[in-house]
């Protein structure tokens, strides 16, 4: 299957960090399509061969077992060759007209890894060259857009050039093992699905917390915030692949058509969930693991007087036959006491106690996301079993069922933005967002945006290496339960 | 809490081989109440040194970990002592009497560790000497008769001198840590009991197997067999511990109903499902492990044209609303592939497959019971995720969630006969046989024993170090399954 691979910001951060070390682990897998190309698009001056020399020379920072010996690069190196030209200049896309025009292809795929402000320019200078014919796909990075109105700009631009089944609109976290593990799990076993409802389930907790502050991007990170960059896309994501109902079969858009679903029967805001289910925080300077790090606001490139969260904690409902009733947590944040994503799944305690429990113990599903991979079954039993506890009764203790699918599964493995990207290849959609789930997202995130805007009250501050605000821990302690790490 | 335990029978291959090293752990956790005296009682003329310097030097047969050092042992010598009598004449029980008049303690346990011909006259004798007190407690060793009449005789003779709620009868699996594991999964967990029924239960399988053939003991296995040592008593406790409705509390009689209902209820055997649902067998001659051992007709005190069976397999179903139409399969032997025990719970495949799965692969819960002591559960995962299975939709593969009960517990874990001695000294009965519970089960099991005195067609040979004849799999396959080991 001969393909070539158009990486418009070809040499932007983003391709020598993880697109070009994702396909050399997809090529050392043997898992690359044959006879393929990747062309890199850029504005230097550099010829394939200086390109080639450049990759090479960044991909000694990638980690160890990852890193090519010279050899395996320099057949590597065989794919790339370079087209230099300045995408705001539409005689420039002549030159890659041509470069594609030197052979015949299966499929052409244009991942724009460029500023967001370049996609519809891209996209309307690859029409106007002819170079969205059938057998082109195009590849999308977020941030798309930062509002629903800019968010349907970009779609309806991209749209008029390309069909739906043509865009591959990323959200890295969908190539997450554990999170394609999860529609396995829900859907691949019989044991999960008679569970997985309000009858059962007595509250869902997302959590994707990072410890490090926002480095270098502060300027970036300062019309985003923790709402737009987590929360909007990787969070709800993943409530959709928790919530979905079964779909009717594993294609993309009977997946996608499913995860739809679940954003329109979010519960809709109203002025007293905004003010209570929602609490957005800001670190604060702080000393994680006895090192003094700064707060947001003396971050390099942050407004010493900005309003932009770093933590946001939020409760929700799914207003169908399923979840009525079941609180939806997400949490995020940056400088918080670990860097973990996970999925909590909490069970309903048992309906009639003949054992005697620890205190606040019942049953849960924990789904790692990262830094491991794996599930953890929380049970109880009959461990202690002393005569002093069988005396007085029997009384349980917590222990674990594990998965540890790295361990599992090993060599087998294949990172995120490689799944991706050999899913762009194949012409697989399954893991990628649909414009109208985008929209959906936005469309229920913005009243939270707007809140913010006239809300005077600002974020709340949390000392860096935190679990974030503790409005956060109020908020869920008033419905009766807790974060994950504090029981 | 002062206690008398007496040992009938107390130079005999039980007190030594699993009471007293029992004893010695219970008093090595510091679990044995304090004050404690431990009478044993035989026909041998020794003292209570030469009864103490006797344990000991069986105690260096014991394995390494549970053998006492010699300060150790004299320090639990001090509780032993030796009352010698010959339990058929009534005069000899004065001495025992005697004894136990020195002083006064709070519970008086007599233990039967003797023929159970002797039963009778022991709890006559105890009667006619005023020693069936209140604090009395017996304790009764299998075998309690080999059918439903001679059980019902044992029980009214020792009911007509003790109180059912004095009477413990011993089936030592009850003590196995993972069987009262069993009990505290199901009703201490909200996780399985949703699930724990006809509507997601393909099937259930309750195997025993033993490597061993019947050894030095052939002349006793004669006149039991496998039915009567294994199924009768500790296969169906199992499947009155998976079966059973949640009890109303945790006490004793509570869970002795619901284990009685289950019995109950259990399918009543047709001239037709004697034939086709219970399949015996009798070792014959094999090379398990390479090694050549002799079949079971060339045993010593084996009658070379026995019809004595040595495995037994078995298809049951439980008439009731959760369990209709559920089979449930037991099978137990000597001489097999391996020595282990274990509860297959088997749920049925998902009702509509999104993912391609390997073949006959669906969800289980394995309980371990022995030589390992832990849960297993069998899922399916999407691992494989190169990019040839992307390509042609998604394989799953089989997982496994593990628990291992000693890995989690390690150090407090409490043998079986250590578990049951403690309980009895204790005065709880959860883990003791109520006499109706007995008899159900030899009901149960006494038209198989007729059925197979009628039947010129004798147990089926199987070569020893195999999982017993090919009947047994030809009847699970009549149902579209497989014995565990062969899927």
């Amino acid at each position: 299957m001969a393909f070539d691979l158009v990486f418009f910001g070809g040499t932007g951060d983003l391709v020598w960090r993880k697109l070009m070390p994702a396909l050399f682990q997809a090529y050392r897998h043997d898992s690359l399509p044959e006879d393929g190309r990747i062309i890199a698009v850029g504005r230097d001056d550099l010829n394939d061969a200086q390109y080639r020399q450049q990759i090479q020379t960044r991909f000694e920072q990638v980690d160890g077992a990852k890193r090519p010996n010279n050899e395996e690069f320099a057949r590597f190196a065989q794919l790339l060759c370079y087209v230099r030209m300045d995408l705001s200049q539409p005689q420039a896309y002549a030159a890659l007209k041509s470069r594609l025009a030197q052979r015949e292809t299966d499929s052409v795929v244009m991942y724009l890894s460029t500023a967001p402000s370049l996609f519809t320019t891209v996209c309307e200078q690859l029409a106007a060259h002819g170079l969205n014919t059938a057998k082109t796909r195009i590849v999308l990075e977020k941030p798309l857009g930062h509002d629903l109105a800019s968010n349907r700009a970009i779609n309806q631009a991209v749209g008029q050039v390309f069909k739906e089944q043509q865009i591959f609109r990323i959200d890295h976290y969908l190539g997450k093992p554990a999170v394609q593990n999860l529609l396995a799990m829900r859907f691949g076993n019989a044991l999960f699905e008679p569970l997985w409802r309000r009858e059962h389930i007595a509250n869902i907790q997302i959590t994707i917390a990072e410890e490090l502050g926002v480095e270098k991007r502060g300027s970036f990170y300062e019309t985003t915030g923790a709402l737009r960059d987590m929360v909007q896309n990787h969070a709800l994501q993943l409530l959709c692949a928790i919530a979905m109902e079964p779909p009717i079969n594993a294609h993309a858009d009977a997946i996608r058509d499913e995860k739809l679903k679940v954003l329109r029967s979010l519960k809709r805001w109203t002025p007293e969930t905004l003010s209570q289910h929602v609490i957005r925080g800001q670190y604060s300077a702080g000393h994680p693991d006895g090192q003094s790090v700064p707060g947001y606001l003396e971050e390099k490139g942050v407004n010493p007087s900005s309003s932009t969260e770093t933590f946001v904690a939020l409760r929700t409902e799914i207003a169908n036959w399923r979840w009525a009733g079941v609180p939806f947590y997400i949490r995020t944040g940056k400088r918080m006491a670990a860097s973990e994503a996970h999925i909590e799944i909490n069970f309903r305690p048992t309906p009639h106690a003949i054992y005697q429990s620890p205190m606040g113990q019942a049953n849960a599903l924990v789904i790692h996301l990262q830094p491991k991979d794996g599930l953890e079954l929380h049970l109880l039993a009959q461990g202690q079993s002393k005569r002093s506890q069988a005396g007085q009764g029997q009384t349980l203790s917590p222990v674990h069922l594990d998965l540890d699918f790295d361990k599992r599964f090993g060599s087998q493995r294949v990172g995120a933005y490689e799944r991706l990207l050999l899913d762009v290849l194949d012409g697989r959609l399954n893991l990628f967002v649909r414009s109208d789930e985008q929209e959906e997202a936005w469309r229920w995130v913005e009243p939270i945006l707007k809140h913010w805007q006239n809300d005077s009250l600002g974020p709340r501050p949390y000392a860096a290496g935190t679990w974030g605000p503790s409005a956060a821990s109020a908020m869920i302690a008033r419905d009766g339960f807790c974060w994950s790490e504090e029981t």
